[in-house]
């Protein structure tokens, strides 16, 4: 008996590995995680389906379509894991309701998520660790944050890597004088780096929406940044305060991006992506999301990141 | 905002842990995968969610109605993982046919289970750790197998467990004689040890069947079986080559167990399940399986078990 030549021997995009894909993946699982207990964070180990509406209200409405999501038993609407931030948030608001804060959670495991529009041609099922700091505001928060970035794609053995660091308040005030239409419209050519669309789009006094989305470079790019908006003074006065506590050996990972729009819904403060050298995508993402744990019932400020394993795992040094 | 409070922060059975219960699972989960990669296995990462289709062809239609099922984009139906034992048989008939035998491989992960009928009572989520060893269907496969399962146990450093030995050939014989019908009825009577049950359903001339379930014990138990049912020559003759390559510090865990008539439809040789103090069912089970992988495309003797860890994580030394 074979099974049926009909369909593939596993689902489009699951994973499905042996030898050193898997030896590449435990080891570097193991050292991320000691490295985070290390920093003081505790593992959690959540559910690998929830209710879908955990996933949704983390993550908003935009991301339903990305779930692989199927019915209980009892008729409710359960969904994949589709990211571990939304876990950790109804944690932090239910089981772990009183316990104080700060709160360092973190976490290894796979999250499941799917792009309908591109099926088969894209990995649904993703290896993550990470870890979420949760009950502080402040820019040394940010700075543990970024810092744990650092130290875990450092696990990886990888020579050459990038953080990009931008923030999600520094293109808010243009943004929030455009119509909601053209707010999209812009967040789609910024993303695209559209200079000439955005040009069209943004009035021309919205100077900030035309040049800060193009300010990309070391410290020397805050304080460009600094002058091309002025509304965006506190964002860039967070940037310093991350940039000042880092070490020259952090430093010189880090980039400053204003050109980072994805996950701006989601982010309230700094966020960033993280770049390796022969990783095509980036290999892990974070950032400081003040009002999502408010979503679960108990109002907290959080920064949090979340490394993909697959990729560092896959990338050579 | 709080989670809808008609329903619950997580769906019935779904796994949520913190704090010790992770601790304790990692360190088992680290210990145990130590050890069998000691052994020589290799450890591989199936797929989460696989094609309904294999897990229903490795472990028969009854398991249908326990699958966590959905179905995928393009309508073919999915399931998560009820067992790694597929996986494993597919992976070694697919990515892995080329591998020379004997094939030691090993996995840690979650198994996903449901019984519609008892629902919210039982976890549907089940950390384990196991490993499989195919291509060999001698009796020194099946000693390596008991005596990874006793170290595994030992890996949770509880004193007193015990390992309940049978072999699906020794009833086979007397059950063979009964109509279909019967064979269900009488094996659901063995399950209960229901004597009574037994003697009405199995014809007077059956004796084995009346007996033979009742037999259990160390080593003598296999003379008293031997001479109960002379039909079960070679299945006894196997667990003796198994209790003579045991040492006496495995043997002091090993009970003989003639009246183990679950997974009969899918062990073809020694089967077992393993039991500790403090835990209220059994925290492993294994067996030989030499009938399954070849469902897969590849005829293979096979032998494996697996480890419930949270159990284990939960019982008490």
């Amino acid at each position: 008996m074979r099974l049926r030549s009909s369909i593939a021997p596993i689902p489009p995009g699951a994973l499905d590995l042996a030898g050193d894909a898997v030896r590449r993946r435990r080891l570097l699982q193991s050292r991320m995680l000691e490295r985070v207990a290390r920093a003081g964070y505790e593992e959690i180990i959540p559910p690998t389906f929830e209710y879908a509406e955990v996933f949704v209200r983390a993550g908003g409405p935009e991301i339903a379509a990305h779930l692989i999501r199927f019915l209980d038993l009892d008729g409710q609407l359960l969904a994949l894991r589709y990211d571990f931030t939304a876990s950790v948030a109804r944690l932090a608001a239910t089981k772990l309701a009183d316990r104080a804060t700060p709160l360092r959670l973190c976490y290894a495991g796979h999250v499941f998520r799917q792009d309908p529009a591109r099926e088969g041609r894209r990995p649904r099922e993703i290896l993550q660790v990470g870890g979420e700091l949760l009950g502080t505001d402040g820019a040394a928060a940010d700075v543990e944050i970024v810092r744990l970035a650092l130290d875990l794609v450092r696990c990886a053995d990888v020579e050459e890597f990038q953080l990009n660091l931008g923030h999600a308040g520094a293109l808010a005030p243009a943004l929030a004088a455009l119509a909601p239409d053209d707010q999209a419209a812009a967040r789609r050519l910024i993303d695209r780096k559209d200079a000439a669309g955005l040009a069209a789009v943004a009035p021309p006094l919205g100077g900030a929406l035309q040049t800060l989305p193009f300010v990309i470079g070391r410290r020397e790019a805050l304080d460009r940044a600094a002058r091309l908006a002025p509304d965006a003074g506190p964002a860039i006065d967070r940037l310093r305060a991350i940039d000042a506590a880092l070490t020259d050996d952090e430093r010189r990972h880090v980039v400053y991006d204003f050109g980072e729009v994805r996950g701006l819904d989601y982010y309230t403060g700094m966020h960033f992506e993280v770049f390796v050298g022969g990783a095509g995508s980036a290999v892990g993402a974070g950032g400081r999301y003040d009002d999502l744990v408010a979503r679960f019932g108990r109002p907290l400020p959080a920064v949090g990141v979340a490394l993909d394993l697959d990729a560092l795992a896959e990338a050579r040094p």
